[in-house]
């Protein structure tokens, strides 16, 4: 699951769009250009020799609509742009990209709660469809861990250490490198709150896809077949009457 | 929040005014000069740019028109000056400044739980008025936690620690690194009393708010109005009769 | 045990091939050639003067066959080409080759979970047939243990821990450095569920053995005469009728 | 509060005294250089444009005279020789100089705790007269804290400990770099006594002070008005029938 | 206690025999030269000036063989070849020289167990016969605790742990540099497991030594007299009948 | 204390004796060379400009006839050849010389325990006749405690730990840095265990005191008044009848 764009990153997307009319023979960066540079720089180039079995493919594509189910459900979530099964370079075996509606500054307790859900979304859709979990989830548990933290340790949203900080952070941004600054027993304590934390949104996901099954099953399918769906295919088929 | 300037921050703050002047053409630093190069040197450039939704400059003016309500209600807390919710490039959504009278050379225990109250002031008016609480308290949570860390292991103000040193400081002045030099056991209780002491105060401040909710609602609406707004214009409403 | 290649390796196999075919002065790479560079790679060149003693010739059949039986007899693990108790030099006594088809992106649970029982499967011959341990297994161990710890880690695999990361990687692929980021009253909770993961399976191995003992027997045997058995040879026996 | 020289301070000192005449013009260096270079270099150079509040400087007076009587109304107390509240370059508010007699190379376990009340005797005098602490103690709490450690875990003055070193100093002399030498549950004991140590002389600092409130007034005031007081009329004021 | 020699040993150990035939302007390495020189590679030179008393030489025959006579009283110990009070520059005031029949590539749980008795067995014999413990058994007890640490951290060898790695080695030989990777509390069972291992093999020393009580005494004056002896010697005392 | 000399030291003692007789323009090394040089290396030079008041002075005899009295009153230990109170550059205050009868390769329990005995002599000597502790004895604590630690964490001398090694050491002589290689559970018994070792010995050292009060007071006066006597005067007061 991807979503935003740092600084850094939407000028690589620029370049990378610049590069790609130049190597058509194009003197205009296009529409096109931008759209495909976008996922270059995100999610790597597509991994054309990379042939998952029908099984896995199947897997990835209900793990992706996972995803993108749980955060159409929720309120304040960004909307969901595309979806994708094919496989980038980056090791990404999918991914759904979601666009804020123009710059966010205050990100809520909600807002983050949600986001954690959407994240657990994917692995949710494999134990709903498939009783199973695989590692396909990894990332996704890295990044609901890290904001579950942040949440508890950096942003006071814990009753228990109101607002006090317990984590120092070198790098100021989501993702920069933090280091405890508290005791033992309070580490302890930390990781429940967590633990319970992610489990509870993970619930949530869960919920969210056993009541919308139906249209888990129908869009899964239907992106299994096309490889990769526009926001509009996928708003569409969630918004038909059953 | 911020308050005070450190001796190199004075040194920047006349040679930014200087430039300014240079800039429009001008051969005298005038008042408006300093001012602005205040403000330049403690929250950076005005970030023009940064176009803020509607709902998120509400919770930035109650944010810092919470730590304002609280400083003034407080007494020994330093004078307001001036309240802002233009963004800085600084990653600031707004500030609230606060100027000493004169020089201040020792700090009373009294003083240090006023400024920890103030700080949770912000985080204060949003739960009180969205009942939600948002990543835009960071910088307050860590300013809090270092007061309220630096109260029990440095300046011997908890009773259960007497008059003992239980951080070693590398750097004297306050924001310096410190490290812990005592047992797991004891970091333990540091932790519980840093929560304590922080709970308390942001409790007060709540208090303070809720009692004072009109002029509240009516300065954080002027200040959405107004964008920024001087420590008079604040003090002529909050003491006007309702 | 041995299973996959990494690219790295099989830019070493093909180079280790081509050698062979210019040393013994042929201008064609043959099959036989890549065969034997694959086993160089892996495990090491012949070591030719290391003479294991009878008896110790008999654990090592009976450990490599250990391994490979186990994985025969679980569902979803990959299919043995080779067993061999020809000493390498890379200190291995002797190895099992096991060939997955095509690639493989996705790894579930349940795979996951054989893999460490079949690493178990060489130890678990050990003690059915001999009632006795040795340092043969030491590779095994430290395998089986990394695999059960990243399921627990760091693909959210343990439901005490729902989907929470408490490990962090420096280099994605397997085998890279780990360290943990967790309380020590979790890594506590996490060494008993390492060894509880592990200690299922070790039972499921010794099962597995104990209902198969008359083949294990004559597969060993055969495996002991023969000092290298292909996977075919191990199939056949294995599905002959008693 | 400062008492004795280094080496180094001492040929700091006498260069700094030969410096003073030069600058003057003088030949000779006088007993006068001497006194004003001793404070140079213990406490550095008189800041002029520090200008306390009036409050400031009553509340330093009083933390001031609190060491001297603390130490004056201890046996085997080093003499007060001079007493001041003008601000030093060092960031000293103020401080009381104590000489010993002679040299001194034996320190009793009553002349460390003597010296730890003294310390104490600071934040005392203000917690008595103006019933509040400040953040002026800080230095005195970190080397009252330094003696009670080293009581503790390096002189064998703790009966819970006996003969047994639990700190290992890189420099011999007081002061150097220690790191503790023992187990997680012992320093949580030593934590315990060190508190108990300090908060015992603490307690005496403070009844002493009780005991000669008048006094305390009256030399505070004293000083108040002089800013700088000899050891001479230090104790002709402590020995005037009230 | 020594046994076998590593690859490096091996190198050194006929460099060594060599330049004693050139020193003694000989052309040929004689049988005498390789025992001398594998002497010198595993315990140094003899130290001719080393004096010990008459009882710490009685204490060091005791001692060695103590060592011998628990290797040979058990199944599956390498042969003793050699026996010496000889001081040597390594600091060995004695040794024990037992070699294997061949190489040996498997070592089983109970070859273990043996070898830690009779790393024991120096110690055991003192305190049997001198009631009394001295500071020549520290190398045995480091080579004991490092065998039985990796007996239950890497062999898999404690039926508490299974076959889960709690240790990570640099270096794959024995001797090489290990490092905990588990928690606090899994060291704290592993501590205990070490000392019961080692405590248990101690006390089966123990036994033999007082059931060979007579054969001790026998040998080691025997020893005492001779300084050196050889394996044939200690074999033929050993079997006569008493 | 001071007992023996190492490789090192006893080349720096023989240059010592040979500037010594060159300074003195003797192209001979005398006896007394010799012995002063011995004592330069141990102890460093007279400090001749250091004066210690009557009361230190008698502190310090009593201290290092305390050391004397209790190395004489236990058998097995080093004879008494000298006893100062000349203060050294090294920082000592006086000292007291052991020398052994020739070589000592093994160190029984019994002669470790009286050492640490005798390093606690000095201060039992302060405790019983001045009823205090000073800082006089933190040499003697540090050496008592290493040699508890050595005896319990590497020469396999504590019951509850048997023959295991519980600190690793960088250096094979005594002094050499040592790393404890085991849990914080098992560093809590050892830092009790030396507290216990270390306290039974202080015992000892205060009861051979108390039964000798009237020796120690008349080798101390003695001592106080001559400044430096020999062992043999020692062992002649020591031996008057009373």
């Amino acid at each position: 699951m991807a979503s935003g764009a740092s600084g850094a990153e939407l000028a690589n997307i620029v370049n990378e769009a610049a590069l790609r009319a130049v190597r058509d023979g194009r003197s205009q960066v296009t529409q096109a250009d931008l759209e495909e540079s976008i996922e270059v720089v995100i999610a790597g180039y597509q991994k054309k020799n990379a042939i998952l079995t029908d099984e896995e493919r199947k897997v990835v594509a209900y793990h992706e609509v996972g995803h993108a189910l749980v955060a159409a459900k929720q309120s304040n979530s960004a909307p969901v742009q595309k979806i994708t099964i094919v496989p980038r370079t980056s090791g990404a075996l999918g991914y759904t990209m979601q666009v804020e509606d123009g710059n966010h500054y205050l990100v809520s307790q909600q807002e983050l709660e949600n986001k954690i859900a959407t994240l657990t979304g994917g692995r949710a859709a494999e134990e709903l469809v498939f009783h199973s979990a695989s590692t396909g989830a990894s990332n996704d548990i890295e990044q609901a861990t890290k904001l579950a933290r942040a949440m508890i340790t950096r942003y006071g949203m814990s009753p228990d250490f109101d607002m006090v900080a317990l984590e120092t952070v070198s790098n100021q941004y989501l993702g920069g490198d933090t280091s405890l600054a508290c005791s033992a027993e309070t580490q302890t304590e930390i990781d429940r709150q967590v633990v319970g934390l992610v489990r509870k949104q993970h619930q949530k996901a869960v919920q969210i896809l056993e009541e919308n099954r139906q249209k888990l099953d129908e869009i899964a399918n239907y992106l299994y077949e096309k490889e990769t769906i526009t926001g509009e295919e996928f708003m569409r088929i969630l918004n038909q009457p059953a």
